[in-house]
């Protein structure tokens, strides 16, 4: 057990309760990539396969995660949040899944912040794979919004 | 209370158990469209506001809920899954919200009908809005697949 990924999996459950419903845990984050994951049990369907929305959430979760993790070592407090998802679908899934979101180029990432420090507003799309047992089973891309909080504003 | 809703209801939960934890109702269906709602306390996210994952469920979970009922209407067993989903939101939401998809064109249902029918095998787009007490807060589209079993699959 890695006590890091421990303790941002309690975080992520603190703050967005659904997630812990979904039973999703933090398996992996290495500064460039983030990889959640969720067993199919609380999230089978009516068919014992997924359920889309259980994926999709899991997927727009996997850019959050990473977004907020890599603010924090920027030590930039802002709020995040999603604003287009979209989500392609291969096979249904029967067994527990992944969503792992990895970073966009260096330089992209860079504009990011450098736009969130002048304008204390960006935006960026991030990819993120679905993945079980069984394969490849879906692509996400998200566009996040993270806005830094005016002083009038709770942070 | 309707009891025809609270039904359909008891039998979302029963088949996708996680639509119990994101607190899934039906408030209202005429045949022609579905409204889903779903409370805010157990949605919430880091920062107060509805979790973009589980406005994303609730929309997906609105399209297969309007196919679902309309194809039980023609007495017509299949698969249903959703193949491609794109939501895009606006401002963020912090009260109980809604998904209502409402049918396409009859003339475009019926095409899918025959389809499903000839070939086994279909696909629609649906759209659904969510709304919450502040106002529109975002459109999902999404593609979903319908799909008679053979008879070597169990129904």
């Amino acid at each position: 057990m890695d006590r890091h990924l421990d303790e941002i999996t309690k975080y992520i459950h603190d703050h967005i309760p659904i997630t812990f419903h979904l039973g999703v845990k933090v398996k992996a984050y290495d500064g460039r990539s983030v990889a959640l994951s969720a067993p199919i049990a609380p999230n089978l369907n009516h068919r014992n396969t997924a359920f889309g929305g259980s994926l999709s959430a899991l997927a727009i979760l996997s850019g959050w995660a990473l977004l907020h993790l890599k603010l924090k070592e920027q030590d930039m407090r802002s709020r995040l949040v999603i604003q287009k998802s979209s989500f392609e679908f291969s096979d249904p899934i029967d067994s527990d899944f992944e969503a792992t979101c990895s970073m966009p180029s260096d330089e992209l990432f860079e504009k990011f912040l450098r736009t969130l420090k002048k304008y204390k507003k960006a935006r960026i799309q991030l990819k993120s794979r679905i993945t079980s047992a069984s394969g490849k089973v879906g692509l996400h891309e998200g566009t996040y919004v993270a806005v830094i909080p005016g002083e009038s504003e709770t942070v």
